[in-house]
């Protein structure tokens, strides 16, 4: 946070494994001399350092460690170490994530490179996951902070594996301008704003495949709602539900455990103006099962590792959606095993 | 709900396996159809007769075997039932509850015989339990209806398996006055009191004990909460957190993972402020970790079926309880396999 206040950052430190988070002042001691660690062997001033942590909440960082390795680390940096960044930052992940997207501002080229940590802990705002977008684009600290934030809340606070929000996360946007582009027109900060929401759409949904233990990718959709946040309410208490997650594991479309799940949302709803579709497939209508030769089509989609479940409340215009995935046997095993 | 009214009650019939919600107008004609087939077996009046149904939502009830049973039923009622009707009412629970607490009023002994059904779906407000107490003890509607709420309050809106609340659940007491006891004075109403929330208590705990799959049971207690209202939504984001309850279940004190379920709980709290326990072994003080050999003793206690957690946020007064369970391998089973 302190290094971050004036918008300008040159390198990231980044490790896995422990969280340095719950470790009081003596934790951020150690973060603030972790920077000038690495400022001293870039020749760059430590406030132009961010570290990044992920991990075991509670315990100290062991600081030899983290001594001795810098000057590997800084001898080895190249333009060709992404993906080797990318893999060095994951803890539970079980494949790195890593998305590109290329455009063109005034017939400049430019891109926009992402990589993410994050399997488990992950809910909105923004959960264990690590994000750092490097781009090339030429755009001011303001512009870029306000498309970031927009953008952040479309994709990663759109995302759920547990509910279980984190102590750590961060998604930083990093711009050199080396693309050389002169001043944005309104079309190509629109077209930037797209590609990055591309990325990130890209490596939040990699974060949900990954999500610990998930065989299933589902995105919840709610719409109809009255309000705003009554769509994005219940979608996310849909996508968290230990017995609606239980159920897409089961392949099981279970729609009574999704109307309890909605009922017990808070939201505005009528149950009798309730539908829902599972890939295109109608299970409810007017808030009555529709039937059983449905419902076995509606399972037949659900064997596939990625489908939708549609849920129309018919109460007004609002809608929002949230991926999230299925809560398996695997995950109870990673849970209560990392760690001890 | 049209039955219950007026306060009066002199036959349940309740069926397990279909929840009969989620059955539109068809569902609540065959409710009030099955309220008229008993009174007409019994010789009472369809508004005397109370359905309570549990099991799976959205399908109708089979209402052709309700008709055949209800001869049966009515010819096999006996004051030696009980223990059957507690195993009649039971869905995905592995075991029958059933608690008696037996005192007296003014010399008079009366008794409290409560029986209960649950196992998952449970959360505060009341979840996927039916729960009927019979007393004998002479009581006025209007007393025992506030002498109920405020017990509920205190015991079955205290637990959690799973944070999935219901589209099914009761409480029910009924009062004949058999006892014939004269009215209550202060002492006897309070001595009343305490022991239906002992029945109640052993109840609610029989539940959480039998939580679908769970190896233990937690009893959570938030205290030097600066509100009331945090105390509760502190002890309930804990109960129900993935992360705390898979650690539970691996046996393993990951204190930090409580701290972030505390602080997404959005309750009033500092970090270097807090203490936890953990059945009296102390795990955090100051808002930090007291070190691997107490990691190790809290350990111990949680290889046992039943321990406490004690946090203290050390900001007010105020503090509650909540009683949940692990997350296990078999509560995936369970609920990936209920139903199809």
């Amino acid at each position: 946070m302190e290094h971050i206040k004036d918008g300008s950052v040159r390198a990231i430190l980044a490790n896995a494994g422990n969280a340095n988070a719950c470790t009081g002042e003596k934790g951020l001691e150690n973060a603030r001399l972790t920077s000038e660690w690495v400022a001293g062997e870039l020749g760059i001033k430590a406030g132009e350092v961010l570290v990044a942590s992920t991990g075991v909440i509670g315990a100290q960082l062991d600081m030899d460690r983290v001594e001795k390795a810098l000057p590997k680390l800084v001898k080895g940096l190249s333009p060709e170490g992404i993906p080797e960044a990318a893999k060095a930052i994951m803890t539970t992940d079980s494949f790195p994530k890593i998305s590109l997207s290329q455009g063109e501002a005034g017939g400049i080229p430019y891109h926009i490179l992402g990589i993410a940590k994050g399997a488990g802990m992950i809910m909105p705002r923004m959960a264990t996951m690590l994000c750092f977008i490097l781009t090339d684009i030429r755009l001011g600290t303001p512009e870029l902070k306000r498309i970031l934030s927009s953008s952040v809340e479309k994709t990663f606070n759109r995302i759920t594996v547990d509910g279980d929000t984190s102590t750590n996360d961060m998604v930083l946007v990093m711009a050199n301008g080396l693309a050389g582009n002169g001043v944005l027109n309104k079309a190509d900060h629109e077209e930037f704003q797209r590609r990055l929401i591309h990325v990130m759409t890209d490596l939040a949904t990699m974060i949900v495949k990954d999500g610990e233990g998930a065989t299933k990718v589902v995105h919840i959709h709610v719409k109809g709602a009255s309000t705003g946040s009554d769509s994005t309410r219940a979608a996310r208490i849909v996508a968290n539900s230990f017995l609606v997650k239980t159920a897409f594991y089961g392949q099981d479309p279970n729609w009574g455990r999704i109307m309890a799940a909605l009922g017990r949302s808070g939201i505005h709803m009528e149950e009798r103006d309730i539908s829902m579709w599972i890939d295109g497939v109608k299970i409810v209508e007017g808030g009555l099962g529709t039937g059983v030769d449905q419902e076995k089509k509606a399972a037949e989609k659900m064997a596939h590792s990625e489908f939708s479940l549609i849920i129309d409340l018919n109460q007004g215009k609002y809608e929002d959606q949230i991926v999230t995935c299925d809560l398996t046997h695997e995950y109870v095993s990673i849970n209560a095993d990392y760690r001890t």
